[in-house]
């Protein structure tokens, strides 16, 4: 990972701070000059970079018809709002400049009873698309596809192919794929123009296509769509519903936005952070929405954590004795919600990447134990060493055991803690996939509360077994 | 994100159970039909599910002409062990059949004295190719390039791009990228096959391109490259050298594969996981290895963890008079853990998706405080009232303070606590990009270590100013 923005030498037409010093100008004309000469990719990365008040004047600044250019790249919850401000004429025109994937979304952001009232200033073929395309759950493979595809029947001439394709040519990008159907619209193949156009015009499409039917179902979720175009490698992917009739595509810029959204869905998770991130940049998202999606575990952690001051206030009275012991209480509690984390995130890694079928529970669980095994007895070895040479003599008056006793009980007690929490921490993934949760919810502040309490027990626990009068 | 496995209906010509049957069977003329009958993608994640003695067994029971049809799909690392059993003739068959990046990947994996031995095998041009690749970093947007497209000459007639481009035809793929390029080589945009047929042979090259000149330096980041992929909704984007020449191209597939891998990146640093994957699956990648790679973050908390041993030694004694502060020290310390890696997870990873410019330090840095504030202070709140009107009066009679004065230092640590954590996790981050290390280094394991022991400095500081006796 590297920082975007200090890097050397991406060529792009216009910089993003160029783009950034127009918008915050806020010069009206100088906005519509800067938005019609750079990219709009570049647009959409200067937006995210600035905070409500200044988007929404950014907004306000567009005239309509950069609006409906633009309309792709802005984030929906933005569009929302400047949408409802149009007169009637003009909203019109937005809605029939964004692309079918882009509409749903706006569909879905705002509230219902303003969903039928938009559907109703569609144009008639828009609203039969929009409704079929509503009625997929928002992170499906069908949620997430466009419509926007070139379709033609196994049993058509080539000529006959090439006239219903010349109809559709004002959309020249949907000529890139080409899919085949049956008769019913099932998916029987894909071609390409060139093939089309290289083959005699009497030909049957049947008997040049791309016989290749890798296609997702509509009600799959997006995340298994997205991983398909990668493993194939493909530019696009169908969708298709339950009797494999084709109904669209998800595209490989699609794929890397799912990606980009499941990546932080995961590390968001692996933190303790709830719900939903919205499609609003981190400057953006107002104070009170952070508070909701991370108040919630930090409580429900916090109470856990009663537990571990239980146990340590009902068996801290080793301390008494030996109280060189607390020296090593954090380490050795600390290391267990480490190790824990560290094999939570391989193995839900792994899972996510699709290298763990169903089948493979006890070979990651055994060899998860090997690890912890090794990793725990080297550290507390390593420990131990360090306790019966290096502590000064000083704290062994402390304790009414000899050092070698100590270190004895906290080399223990950091391969037993290690060796439970790396064990812990690759379970629980697998346990609750096994029972369909996401494994990403057992995630490392959850791992790491649990490991606590069981640290403490484990290491007062060979205290009190190993040390005289304790 | 959701299990792969467990999932319902993608389509696929040969599931991925039907392959790992097979596989595991180890029958030589069965293995042969399935890596003929099923996609190679599928064939590459039933892979990842075999351990190393059966991969290995696989391979060799792989005939040549399908190694060199798989090879684009196995892991370089595998693809070595095999390759170097063959005869040499049949050597220069499977490199002949790699694409370039793939071929770069092999070279850059075998030592260095066997590097020159393979160069030799390769055809002349091949060899030049591989030379050039090499120079480049294995991350960088060069390393990860493909030579593999078609370029013409702006000054060229259409007549001459079409006569140009038919030589090259064998490799069809590469027609779908037509980019143009001045006398020098230097990258002037790009052209489709449908423009150059439909418009009159006389015409100039220059004349009908499309002059899009978003390119890549080759020497820049790869998750650059992926990421300008991503923003710019692009199929392929050209990389160039210092003097805007063109080079190649990094691929949409290639995008998504990046983002993988860089994905992985994070959520390893972010639970302390040092060092590179490489090309092997999980339970494919020997426990030594992991060991290598977790080990050392575990042993360096380890003895960060003695930092807060020592205070909680040192400071330990207020328990004596107000023993019923046990029971909240775990939950003090944790709370900021918890919240320092949230605060850390959700700059990391708006930094990473370009959402932080460089000058945002502290707008950053005020809203996280603000935020950890209110955490702080709410969870202080609530823990506050347990105490007063939950906590059983017997732990009450354990100190010679109030119930009332124990809420308030609990209160007021958890607030002190979550606010400095929620600071540090977010200042962190972004001081280390600031001094040019990959943010994500300084991730949760040492944000934990550390603000244990704020935590616990706060706490005892805290009880010693407020509570009598203390």
């Amino acid at each position: 990972m590297s920082d975007p923005f200090s890097a050397p030498a991406i060529q792009q037409p216009v910089s993003l701070d160029a783009i950034l010093a127009v918008l915050h100008g806020g010069d009206a004309a100088a906005i519509a000059a800067i938005c019609r000469q750079a990219h709009p990719g570049d647009i959409e990365a200067a937006i995210e970079q600035l905070d409500e008040a200044d988007r929404e004047a950014f907004l306000a600044a567009l005239p309509v018809e950069l609006i409906t250019e633009l309309a792709d790249y802005l984030p929906s919850a933005a569009l929302e709002n400047r949408f409802r401000s149009l007169p009637e004429a003009e909203k019109r025109e937005v809605l029939e400049s964004l692309s079918d994937d882009e509409l749903v979304d706006l569909l879905q952001e705002v509230p219902e009873e303003e969903r039928e009232e938009i559907i109703d200033l569609l144009p008639e073929e828009m609203q039969e698309v929009s409704q079929d395309l509503l009625q997929f759950p928002e992170y499906s493979a069908g949620g997430r596809m466009t419509t926007a595809i070139a379709e033609i029947k196994a049993s058509m001439t080539i000529r006959e192919a090439l006239a219903l394709l010349a109809e559709q040519q004002e959309d020249t990008e949907i000529l890139s794929r080409i899919y085949v159907v049956d008769d019913a619209g099932r998916l029987l193949g894909k071609t390409r123009l060139r093939d089309l156009a290289f083959n005699p015009r009497s030909k049957l499409v049947r008997d040049i296509m791309d016989g290749d039917q890798i296609s997702i179902e509509a009600m799959a979720d997006q995340e298994q769509a997205a991983q398909m175009i990668a493993r194939y490698d493909l530019v696009a992917l169908p969708v298709v519903d339950a009797e494999r009739r084709l109904l669209g595509v998800i595209t490989h810029d699609d794929a890397l936005d799912i990606l980009q959204e499941e990546h932080t869905e995961d590390l968001e998770l692996a933190s303790g952070i709830s719900g939903e991130r919205g499609d609003l940049a981190y400057l953006q998202t107002p104070v009170v929405d952070h508070l909701r999606r991370r108040f919630l575990w930090v409580l429900g952690m916090a109470l856990l954590g009663l537990i571990s001051g239980t146990v340590l206030h009902d068996q801290g009275d080793v301390f008494k004795a030996h109280y060189v012991l607390a020296l090593y209480l954090p380490m050795v509690v600390a290391a267990g919600g480490n190790t824990g984390s560290q094999a939570a995130t391989m193995v839900i890694r792994a899972m996510s990447l699709g290298e763990l079928g169903p089948k493979v529970f006890f070979r990651v669980v055994w060899k998860e134990m090997l690890i912890g095994l090794l990793i725990g007895s080297l550290l507390g070895l390593c420990i131990a060493l360090q306790i019966r040479f290096l502590l000064p003599q000083g704290l062994a008056g402390e304790t009414g055991a000899s050092l070698m006793h100590v270190a004895l009980v906290v080399g223990l007690s950091l391969t037993a803690q290690v060796t439970a929490s790396t064990l812990t921490g690759a379970a629980l993934p697998l346990g609750a996939r096994a029972i369909r949760l996401d494994p990403a919810v057992v995630a490392s502040p959850a791992i790491t509360t649990l490991v606590d309490v069981t640290g403490m027990l484990i290491y007062f626990g060979l205290a009190r077994l190993l040390l005289p009068g304790a």
